[in-house]
This record gives C-alpha cells, structure tokens and sequence, in this order.
C-alpha cells in the first residue's frame, strides 16, 4: 500500500499546539465578553437538514458553498456553513419555556466549500451571539456595542477598525421608492452594492446603468448622489424622511451613549444573507494591509417563524477565529504566549520512582507537570523543554532525592535556584 | 412553504444552556486533568480522506459506521469517527520538527452513523490523550494514572469503576500460540469475545465451537481454562510463560505505584479497533444501573508510519461525553450548575440610561451581567432571573438611581440588601 497523506484535507488547518494556544486565547476573550453581557453558551449539531439554508440564507451559501449529501437513511443534509438558522431551530423548539430576551451564544466550528484565500478556510470557528425576542432598537445596540467590546478587549483601540451600519428596511426603501427598482432590479442592485468594493468603478457605473435599462441616466445621478452622501445627514431628503431613517438615528444615539466610537452609517452596506431584515452591519479593519470586512451581523425577525413556531424577533452576529487572529497580527496586538505546562521535571538516572513522585505532589498543588523519564541527556532535554515554550525545568538525580533540594531552571531568565518543595511551589506560581 | 422542523438531526443533540453547562464542566475537568500531566492541546477538521479509516480503524467503523460522500471536488471525504488517525497523520507530518515524547490532547465532536441508544449519540464529544514517542511501559502506566486521575477528579471512588486490561500481543500469542487458530479464526475468535458481553453464554460457547471445527473440544477446554482464570497467576501456564506477561507485570507494578487501585487483567478484553498493537484497556462504571465500558484505549505503534514517516510508537485513550455524563448521574457526582450570569439587572421606570451605566461598570469590574431594558414587571424579570439559574438580581428605579444604594436580591436565599457600588461588587464576588 502506497502512504497515505499527511496533510489536511484541502482548505483546512491543523492547530499544533503553538497554534492553538492563538485560537484557545482569541475563543477565550469571545467567551469572557460575551458572558459579561450575561449571554450563555449553548451548542448543537455539525450536521442540519440542506432545506434549513435553502430557506433564507441565500442561493450562494445554500447551493453553492455548502457541503451537502445525502446519509445513509436517505435524508439530504449538510455540514453548517453558518449557525443562524441553527439557533432560530432551537429557539423555536422551545419557543414556550424560554424566557426573554433570550441571550445565547456559542463558539463552534463550519464548513464552506470555498476557495480557499487568506482569512478564508473551509473549516472555520465562529463566535455566534444573538439575542431574541427584543423588537426595540435597543437589541442592536447591546449587539454592536458587545462587538465593539471585543474588539476593545483584544486590545484594539477605535481607529483600527470602523463599524458600518446600514438597515435593510431603508435598503429597500431605497431600491424600490428612490431608486423605482422592481423586486427583480433590486436583487441585481443589491448583489452589485455587495460586490462594489471588489470591483471597479467602471464595472460597477457600467453594470448599474445595465440594471436600470432605459433609466439609467436618471438612476446613476440618484445612486451618485446616494454615494456622495458620508453620513445621514447628507442622505437625499426623499430617503432621509423613510421612517427608518429614524430608527438609524436613534441607534447611533444608543451607541454614542455607549462609548462606541466606530460606528458609521454606510447607505452601501448590504449584506449577502437574504433573512435580514432591519439592521444589518459589518466591522472593517482599517488596517492597511488587511484593509477587509472581519466579522458582521444583523436583525433577522423571521427566521424562527419559518420552523412552525410564532415569529420573534432576532439580532446577532457571527466573529470568525481566522479573521480576527489576522487582524491582531496586522495590528501587533497578538500577545506571546507559553505553554499550559507549568514545569518539565527532568529525571537523571535511576530515579523514575521518586520522579514520579515528585510530579505527583506538583500536580496535587495545581501545577501543570511534564514528566521526563526518556533517560536522554540533560541539555537534549532543557532544549525539549524550550521547544514546548515550558517556563520551567526542574533536574531531579539521586542527589536531589537524598537533599529534597531541587535545581530549578528558569528559561527565559536562564536562572538556576536550589529550593525545597514549599519553596519550588512558590517560585513557579509566582510566574503565572 | 410548510414548516421546517425544529427537531436537531436524527441522533443528536441540542445543547441548551443548561445542557452546555454540564458539557463544560466535563470539558473543564478533562482539560484540567490532561493539562496536569503535561498534555497540550491541538486541534483539526471534522474532514478527512476515507482512506485514513479504512486503512486502520476496522471494517464495521470505516465502511458501516462513517459518515461518507463525495466533495465538489471530487474527493472521497469523511467525517471523523474517531480522532486516532487524524492525530497520527498530524505527528507524521511534522515528524522531524516534535520532540518527543510528545503529549497531546483535544477535545472534539466526531460523528458515527450508529443506530440511536442510551449514551449512544450520532455526533459525540470526545477528549483524545495520546503519547507518541515511548516504547517503555512507562506510556502505558502515564495513560491509565491520567485516566484513573481523570475519572477522580470527577469525585468517583476506586470501587465506581473497574479498569480492565489486555495486551494485543497476549491475545495473538493465545490464538496462535496457545489456541492453535489460523489468521482468519483468530480474528472471528477476536470479535466473539469483544462480543461476549453481550450474547449468551451458549451462543458464545456454540460460536466459539464452530471457529474451532473439528478441534472443538480441546478447543473449549481451553477456552475454558482461559475463562476460569480471575488474574495473570491463574492464566494456562504456556500463557503465563510469555514475554508479554512480563510486560503487563511490570505495568501493574507502575500502576500499584501510583495508587491505581481499580487495575485489573481481563484476558477477555479484546477493542474493537484494528490498530492496536500492546496493551489495550477499558474502563468500566460498576454502578448496576450502567454496568458498562465508558471508555478506554491502547498502544498503536503502527499509525504514524502510514503517513509516509517512519514509524513512531504511541499510546493514547479517549473518554466520551455523554457517557461520562450518564456515569456522573448514576453516582451522583454531577454538581448543581449556576448560570454563567452573576447578576440580573432589572431596571423599572425610565431609567435605562443609568441602568446601562450601572451594568458597563460592573462589566467593568468583572461581573457578568445581563441587562433587562423590557420594561416588563418586577416578578416577571424576578422569575426570568431564576429560570436562568441566575444567583442575583439587581433593581434600579428612580429613587435607587437618586440614592446611589441599590436593592439586590440573593434568590437562593430569597434575602434583599440595600448597598452602595462598592459593596454590590463585594457582595456578587463573594458568591462566586
């Protein structure tokens, strides 16, 4: 039999250890700023009925990127590209005994069928967080203000990224009152507003005045004057007196209040899935070199009603790993981190027995403890210890059993100590 | 359109918050435990080649059990079953860069198309634990201390389960050797007694007569002796006087040494899996009500090697969620799970504004906090709170935000008290 592959199934990733001490601390600042906002986490299957994003998520995702097959009993199912419909599911199953609002969110791992480019794989992790049963604007201010605080405790500070805002209900207020677009031009308007920052303005000039047909004259000044406009206040007044102007208003009021400085309001902002249906936003890097959307979200009020339950209303939104370690690489902001081993004990000679021992007390007093008993040399094995990034080696020999005084060796410092047990414990807490 | 389902795929499970707090104690436990020993955690795609489990897992899992379909890209893909091979083709690929012996956890959801039973789910989570690296009997005795440790971190007794050991080269000495069988009889004669358990003792003695045929009757007798045998020192003596029994003395010896009390030898103990090559092992819960294996493990030196890397010998196990949660019941060591929210803050009037204020402050000041801007009744957001197992709630009306004292309610001891911010902080810490 010829060898079979060591490497991962296209598109995808091995987290070695190194790489997942990146991962372990970006889920672990997910998980600590979302439950400070009192969401709790909850999870469910890889595996969902294709009908589920064939509903709402859009022809892309659900035929496209999703991957699909049919299971031994005969069901068509598809590995989750996303966790929306997911979570509206679950909501729905229980849609009598949960209390709301419910907050929920998960971190959990997605396939897509991609070509693979940077910051995109075809297994990916995302932080969902969503919130349900709130109709008030309210829900999307918690939701925005709750990315902003991630991104604050990674460490970013407000001009490193933008968050764009933009509502769905004045996208078709747009399309179909101001722009006078049918159901079907809308759909082209709004995949080609999508796409308008991959493309040139040329082609975008050039495939707009395509959607309009005889009006493209009058619809292009009324798009031009739509993107010349850099806030609300400059929108077209027709625009600017829709009811959900308004709203728009009234969430960046919230969000001021909040201490949300990255907010803008983007009239171009729209948002691939299609079970959006008020607020919709994305977070930007402003960074130069990954100048790219990192994460987005919206309000999606009709989603748990596609599952025979009573409609209700929801707003969330979905950060992934890869993204976000991207962005703290770009920004400098990834911290250096070591090992979860505390100390690697180091066995020389014939002292398995009170090696062990030893490791056993250490882990007894909550030390992570590594525990050598190869009988390699000692700098073969000071060097193992640099390679897995373990602040600590502690040498035990006979000498060291008939003392009970033990040489520990600080890496990074390239310190030695001789220290009793009590002592040992205390020096290697202090580093944590 | 009717509606979709609300139900999760056939076979598995939706992880409600109150769910997912159980899962993330077992996760927390084991992440602990496995850390202690040295272990650090790596991670991989649910997707891998077919080939990497035909090759090696055994016939029932690879071609029965997997969750098996063809990519976009033409790839014959699978699911993972089971994490041993995904781990060994990762050491492999970086064979020369580890040091050794290398220690690796993680904690993974798998999926199997079995048929839906107690404890028995189509998507499990596992924790793998694997050493790569040591040849000595060293690996072994580190695996089932970790084991023996795990499943006492969890607050079980040595009398709640029963670690039950065999040997790989044992079992082919005994059908070659000491039964007399062929290839092919022997690995019949395997799976009958992998089956044993689970059939009668008549079905398992006309079985077992049929693989022998026409030596049937000294076959049995055998056999017989085999099953008389309740430790190594009863054993046939052509068994005993093997060189693999020495090796499973030795590890009993390191076991003893470590206080690993619920060690036993069980020549019956076969594993399913195709891979093994020394020791195997499982651990049995000897509660009546759950009288079964909850997980186990073994020694696989040949995995690696089919990667293309030279081989590279290793051992590892890997405990399962819900059968460790079904274990925890059964004993009654599952404790009882507060919500992940520290504090509910109720605001009643018009007075969202300082209650936002109120909850970022305490955010800030580490406290979890979950803000209820509903305007919905006291008793309601009283019975919410509870509902949600949250330990406080927090009032703020007009008069609390004139004062600066705030009402907090301890609801598992139905106690109110009127205190500053500083003493909130205190009085919400204390709890924790």
């Amino acid at each position: 039999m010829s060898a079979l592959s060591s490497q991962p199934y296209k598109g995808t990733r091995d987290y070695y250890p190194e790489d997942k001490r990146i991962q372990n601390y970006i889920f672990s600042v997910w998980r600590k700023t979302a439950e400070s906002y009192g969401y709790e986490e909850y999870g469910a299957s890889i595996l969902e009925p294709l009908e589920v994003y064939t509903a709402k998520s859009g022809q892309e995702l659900a035929n496209e990127q999703t991957y699909t097959f049919v299971d031994r009993g005969g069901r068509t199912v598809a590995i989750r590209p996303e966790m929306t419909p997911t979570i509206s599911r679950m909501v729905a199953a229980r849609r009598q005994e949960l209390s709301y609002p419910a907050r929920l969110y998960s971190i959990a791992n997605f396939m897509r069928y991609e070509r693979p480019q940077r910051g995109r794989e075809r297994e990916f992790w995302q932080l969902n967080v969503d919130t349900f049963g709130s109709d008030g604007v309210g829900a999307e201010a918690e939701i925005l203000t709750l990315a902003d605080s991630i991104m604050k405790a990674f460490g970013a500070k407000s001009e490193d990224y933008v968050i764009k805002i933009n509502n769905r209900k004045l996208i078709n207020f747009m399309m179909a009152q101001y722009l006078g677009l049918d159901v079907a031009q809308a759909q082209f308007m709004i995949k080609l507003f999508d796409r308008k920052n991959k493309i040139t303005d040329k082609d975008f000039t050039d495939q707009a005045a395509e959607i309009f047909g005889e009006q493209a004259e009058v619809g292009m000044q009324k798009i031009n004057a739509l993107l010349q406009a850099k806030s609300m206040a400059e929108l077209p007044e027709e625009i600017r007196e829709s009811e959900t102007v308004r709203e728009v208003q009234e969430l960046f009021t919230l969000l001021e209040r909040s201490d949300v400085a990255s907010a803008v309001f983007d009239i171009t902002l729209m948002r691939g899935l299609d079970y959006y249906t008020g607020m919709v936003f994305e977070v930007y890097d402003t960074h130069p070199d990954n100048n790219r959307a990192l994460f987005g979200g919206g309000r999606y009020d009709g989603l748990v009603g596609l599952f025979g339950a009573e409609p209700i209303s929801a707003v969330g939104m979905a950060p992934g790993g890869t993204m976000m370690e991207n962005f703290l690489v770009v920004h400098g902001l990834l911290p250096k981190f070591r090992s979860t081993t505390d100390v690697y004990v180091a066995a020389l000679g014939d002292v398995a027995r009170e090696a062990s021992k030893l490791a056993r007390d250490l882990r007894a007093a909550g030390i992570n403890v590594e525990l050598d008993l190869s009988g390699h040399k000692l700098d073969r094995q000071i060097k193992t210890a640099i390679k897995k990034a373990i602040p600590y080696v502690i040498f035990i020999g006979e000498q060291e059993v008939a003392s009970g005084i033990y040489t520990i060796k600080n890496i990074a410092k390239s310190e030695e100590y001789k220290l009793g047990f009590a002592e040992l414990l205390n020096k290697i807490k202090e580093s944590r």
